[in-house]
């Protein structure tokens, strides 16, 4: 069996739990490679994946023997064959998180559980630490994200607009790479002022202040980065606010390690921002893996402990409403005494 | 108050709802054109839109006064104001096809409601049947995936890879519509057996056969339609299959019409393959609006009857494993009497 479904196994035990129903199809690509839509069941003795006959064909390709996963096309599972996989089960666990309250009220229903169980994001908890297979995936995407954005300086010029520029990079990473992702962000002038701006018409002109976040996959691995440039000259209003959000995007790198709380990170953002009069109006950085924003959250709402190997990102920014924004971003993996940031391009002020 | 608005507090007073959380962003869309993360809660008296610093200034260039809605940023609401909106409201409608069991729980709790009941997809409902508005989005959205198949038949040649193909297309609706409705499927030769295929490197060769299945969006509506076709001439294994696939697939749009059983149309079809040793393995057709599958589900799996100006797809197909595969796609505006296909490229055989 493959080495994360055996985890899962164990967990399970652990949890005394003898079945479990995968619904997220994340969590079953993490598991066991399969990119489609169908549902995972670990039931007592066997590895079943049911999916239609769409993605029959493709999951035959993906799986080999040594996955011990039985295929089922959607269509030749009777309703016995659902009323017997769970059968002697006592708790079957199920994505509280991911399953809507519709479908836990049919799961109950066609499955006939008896305690359908809540597994608090077991498996999310598990993908927060990337193995080296995944880091490798998550370095080769931040790789040719440093080389984009380094093509996409010599790219820009005045009268460009920001959708241009925004199609561009895709048409970078969709060369190279599985593609985006995430919806590019190129914003300019004011529109900077917005965290989550889409690339609109507007037309680059000189002492433009641009922002732009961006990231692409590799084997589905996300990579995540965000740079605040200048065309031709920096506007003396932007330099205090640059330098701002800089020294705490480096202070936070300084500041990872193996064990340090993310509330604390994200207070010690806020508080230096607060200290300023402005505000950290999102979080200070998310996960990145499978999914472009997954576990662990670095905001104050959240609370957990860094752990080697995971990769998240590290991005303050401050927005100055109808006026501009900063934001600095890097891709970065927890070490056992630090950190080691996956992103590499320059943060120092950029003026093309 | 703006007429979606006013006719689901209409909506909520026949069904005894004193107040409802909409959670899914394409009902808030529907009702409000905000196109943003958020919740919108309708109250015993208010209609209110909870969300966050990065969208208030987007959203607060949407909405008028004539909205009747208040925005607040989700750090503004305390403890309190949760409990206060749903007081003394019997019963609080909430998405029990949207919401997570976990957030279900969450709901309860966060806003002390005693009674959270479940609404049925009563917006989706709704949703299916199109106003003059919608209807003229689809049919823009509609007009302009038939030009870029025109232009895409002049585009391909032997040697393209079906990467390329389809970047092309993506690129045609980039720079004249929101964007891609879904990504875009270009399957060549035996590539084509697979409904879902992705598209890949394979190079376009002479004899093959090409399935595109392509749409774009208009103001946030969606187009879908796929053509089957020929490079240089037709294998004569794969005739009977699309006359069989096309024969069916202008049957159903002489069936369409308002009234008209969904199962039963897609139990004719089905019946008719199976007469001939073929299964149809996916739906007939879905609705297309906000979403590119959206109710009503065109199956036998679901009965519905069509009503007039749904808009829906009609795609049979038949797909012979590793060898080849036939779809022919319109999206359809169902009316009084019949229907009026909405996407209108040549359907006989088109050899390039």
């Amino acid at each position: 069996m493959n080495p994360k479904l055996q985890w899962l196994r164990n967990k399970m035990n652990s949890l005394d739990m003898q079945g479990i129903i995968i619904s997220n199809p994340i969590n079953v690509r993490y598991l066991t490679n399969i990119d489609a839509e169908g549902t995972l069941l670990l039931t007592r003795k066997e590895n079943i994946y049911i999916t239609d006959a769409r993605y029959i064909e493709h999951v035959h390709s993906i799986l080999t023997l040594y996955d011990e996963i039985i295929v089922y096309d959607i269509n030749d599972v009777s309703k016995d064959d659902y009323e017997n996989f769970f059968l002697f089960c006592e708790n079957v666990g199920f994505e509280e998180y991911y399953t809507t309250y519709a479908e836990y009220k049919e799961l109950i229903r066609k499955y006939k559980i008896n305690n359908l169980v809540e597994t608090e994001h077991i498996i999310e908890k598990q993908r927060m630490i990337k193995d080296e297979e995944e880091i490798s995936n998550l370095t080769k995407a931040c790789n040719i994200t440093d080389e984009c954005f380094k093509y996409i300086l010599g790219y820009i010029k005045p009268g460009m607009t920001e959708k241009q520029i925004a199609k561009e990079i895709e048409d970078y990473y969709n060369s190279r790479t599985d593609g985006v992702s995430f919806d590019t962000i190129v914003a300019s002038g004011e529109n900077t002022s917005m965290p989550h701006a889409v690339p609109t018409d507007r037309k680059i002109k000189e002492k433009d202040i641009i922002t732009i976040d961006m990231g692409c996959k590799v084997n589905g691995y996300c990579s995540d980065m965000t740079r605040t440039f200048f065309v031709g000259e920096i506007l003396e209003e932007v330099k205090p606010i640059y330098d701002l959000v800089l020294k705490n995007q480096v202070q936070t790198m300084q500041d990872f390690k193996d064990g340090i709380s993310t509330r604390l990170l994200a207070k010690m953002v806020e508080n230096d921002f607060k200290l300023h009069d402005y505000d950290l109006i999102h979080s200070l950085g998310h996960g990145v893996g499978l999914e472009i924003h997954e576990a662990p959250y670095i905001s104050y709402k959240n609370d957990t402990n860094l752990k080697e190997n995971m990769v998240i990102t590290n991005e303050p920014g401050i927005y100055i409403p109808g006026k501009f924004g900063v934001r600095i971003e890097d891709t970065v993996q927890i070490t056992k005494f630090g950190c080691v940031s996956l992103t590499n391009s320059d943060k120092n002020y950029i003026v093309i």
